[in-house]
């Protein structure tokens, strides 16, 4: 059957569905390292009744159906593997209510972080979740995405109160409320968080909103090695102050950092820290910060207030992946995610360090300190066989390290494409029962096949 | 046939299988005002193994099993309505490993909050969630149990990393891991939480733990009306400070203290306040909380910094409940638990004030104001048919007006027996799907009947 036309018949404008080259070409893809494959059609429906008419129709039809947002994907979430409908969600972008005194927010899916953000900035509010590239919530949520505030903030599973769902067969549900709290019944709004798209589409998120800090300020400190840095960062999570962000970056990373911008950036292990709390809360933290790092033989320790100078204390942590991809524009990245309980977390990224070392590989290594998440950044050039074994077999000593020591495989981009063994090894005791949830949701297994399980 | 009898085959020292009438009296009923039943027998299981073969025996024989601890449930959850094995798990009570590095600890369902706090006290950590009652930290996951210090540390549901659960088919899987982020497939732990029993047997928690403050400052401040009161806790979670808790207390229930303690507080809107943080941040965070209150007209603002001090300055919100309970001890408590957007908790106060007045019911009202979770607490005589419809209409009403503003008929309390129906009202949407869970997880219904779903 000609798929678009089909379409047309459930999305009033035909602009809205497309096969044109480019529009396919561009939903095959998104930033992570996995081949592309085109959908047959993309739509991008403006309401939540079009996403439920369509749904409805690939279920009754059989086909697959692959949602997704501003396609940054880093585990290849939204490449349409078995062609199909990609439906881009990026359309509604509405921010539907906005609730200060309640410290809630109602948006569509298709909303990004930093649309959010503008918008609440004039209410002294902020959506701090901050996954680096400029995701759209639902993706976030559909991923349960996190970031350099998670340390402060917690993640999308801990932000979400309600999320509005179609389903397989086209019907729509509502997963919770407006409270900040509930224990009413078992939590389905926690089931959809993570579920990457497999078992419904989301097309409302209700999210809590967080006030502005009164003040912020960035910090950098410089230890010898990496034992000490951590030693450091434990100290200051102990000490119960409110740390905004902590992220450990390793020597080699500032290395490339310094090559790639022709900085000159310490190459030694680096502790990136922001405080957050009133003025002067922050002020006794800042203090008791440089304390305890001075106690790890710290060997600089800067910090910034006002905004400009606190973006460019942060430049090197920001630049790190940037250094790399300048190293190989053509290539695309490679990045992987575990996460491994904290104390682990020093000698896990001195391993992988050794471990692209011994493979001859250049990369950085960014670690987010505050939960044990690290990232291991590298170019891949996704039709080259060999690079790509290498990059798996790199990818597969980095997880099993983790796995062997009680972490995770994945600590905030998702499972999509590349990870699904992996999950079936950590989750050995679930996955049964994780089917039979797919199973349950998604009969037909419509709903972008190919991604989080096997079956 | 003789249910003891068959028990002892799993359970080695036969001490620890009862019918005696003082034990089954015990396991009848809990803290709440539903009308107590007895268990057949109850069960003290030593170790996983013998849940599970106890529970595999009840699903081949289709005998209704009801987890519980120390009994301190407010709605029903661990009364066997329909007989049967109560199992109580309090002799599983050993914290298996302490983390201290990684803010990870690993412990039996039957260890109490207060037990794991003296042991974590030696490592400057705490588990702070505070519910009241020294609950079983098994029980406070399957009810997904928080109070006072939700608003800085989450609930439950923020807590723990992995559960052990024994299935109703004598399976035990683990659902989850040590890192403190994953996004590797559907979270089954959180399927779990706040599930009361109903989907598997909680036999191990691997819980995240904090570090004790360097400084805690608790505060009272007193206002004019619960507007003022309201408003003033608006400004300063909306300021970022680090609130340890922020509690609302009506003039009324101050009153009933007054009365019950013979005190002279102000009976007058009060709050009850703790600043958590470094000593410093903490001062800060006082001097701003003050000027706050100051700003809402606050007519009294006392603050107190050692432990005894702080801990009398808080006697008055902690003796609430304690005031109501002494106007008639030979009757139950009845507390309703729900939970409302922010901004409606003032008003939400004010209308069930108003409620329990027009039936001349007296009551304490508690307010957790950095949640919208609120209580009202009165006494209730089991056997007075009259007294009872009175108190569930009263429930009926307060649950009502939560319900049709978004909110929650319970934010931390559970569902148990009495609010199967509210919640139907409030997932209605999901209680089709919440029925398939259960059946998916317990196709013979074993596994605490009668508790938060009809089916």
């Amino acid at each position: 059957m000609d798929l678009q036309q089909e379409l047309m018949q459930y999305i009033s404008d035909s602009k809205r569905v497309s096969s044109g080259e480019s529009i396919v070409a561009q939903h095959a893809q998104d930033f992570s390292h996995h081949p592309p494959h085109s959908p047959d059609v993309v739509a991008f429906p403006e309401s939540e009744a079009e996403v439920a008419s369509i749904v409805r129709f690939a279920n009754d039809n059989r086909i697959p159906i692959t949602p997704c947002g501003v396609l940054t994907s880093l585990e290849g979430h939204v490449i349409p593997v078995q062609g199909g409908i990609s439906l881009d969600l990026t359309q509604m972008n509405r921010i539907l209510e906005v609730r200060p005194r309640d410290f809630l927010v109602r948006v569509q899916p298709g909303v990004t972080r930093t649309q959010l953000n503008q918008e609440l900035k004039r209410y002294g509010l902020q959506f701090p979740l901050d996954p680096g590239a400029d995701a759209t919530l639902g993706g976030m949520a559909a991923t349960n995405a996190s970031g350099t505030t998670a340390v402060r903030y917690g993640v999308m599973r801990n932000q979400v109160l309600d999320l509005a769902v179609v389903l397989a067969d086209g019907s729509i549900i509502h997963t919770g409320g407006s409270a900040v709290k509930s224990s009413a019944g078992y939590n389905m709004t926690q089931l959809f968080i993570g579920s990457e798209g497999t078992l419904g589409v989301i097309t409302e998120l209700t999210l809590r909103i967080h006030p502005i800090p009164e003040a912020t300020v960035a910090a950098r400190a410089v230890f010898p090695d990496l034992d000490k840095a951590s030693e450091a960062a434990y100290s200051m999570m102990s000490s119960g102050m409110q740390i905004g962000r902590i992220e450990l970056v390793d020597e080699h990373t500032i290395h490339a950092v310094n090559l790639a911008k022709e900085t000159s950036y310490t190459e030694q292990p680096t502790l990136f820290l922001e405080f957050h709390g009133s003025e002067s809360s922050v002020q006794g933290d800042v203090v008791l910060g440089q304390e305890l790092c001075e106690d790890e033989d710290c060997v600089d320790f800067v910090f910034e207030t006002d905004t400009e100078s606190r973006n460019q204390l942060w430049e090197a942590r920001h630049d790190a992946a940037l250094a790399v991809m300048q190293t190989a524009p053509d290539k695309k990245m490679k990045v992987t995610d575990v996460c491994v309980p904290l104390s682990e977390l020093p000698k896990a990224i001195a391993v992988a360090r050794q471990t692209i070392d011994s493979y001859g590989v250049y990369g950085a290594i960014l670690g987010h300190v505050g939960d044990g998440n690290y990232h291991v950044i590298f170019m891949v050039d996704p039709n080259d066989k060999e690079e790509i074994r290498v990059a798996d077999e790199i990818n597969h000593q980095i997880v099993e390290y983790a796995l062997e020591r009680g972490g995770t495989c994945t600590g905030e981009h998702g499972v999509g494409i590349g990870k699904i063994s992996y999950v079936e090894k950590e989750h050995k005791d679930t996955i049964p029962w994780m089917n039979r949830v797919k199973k349950m949701f998604d009969p037909n297994g419509i709903l972008n096949p190919g991604k989080l399980l096997h079956k």
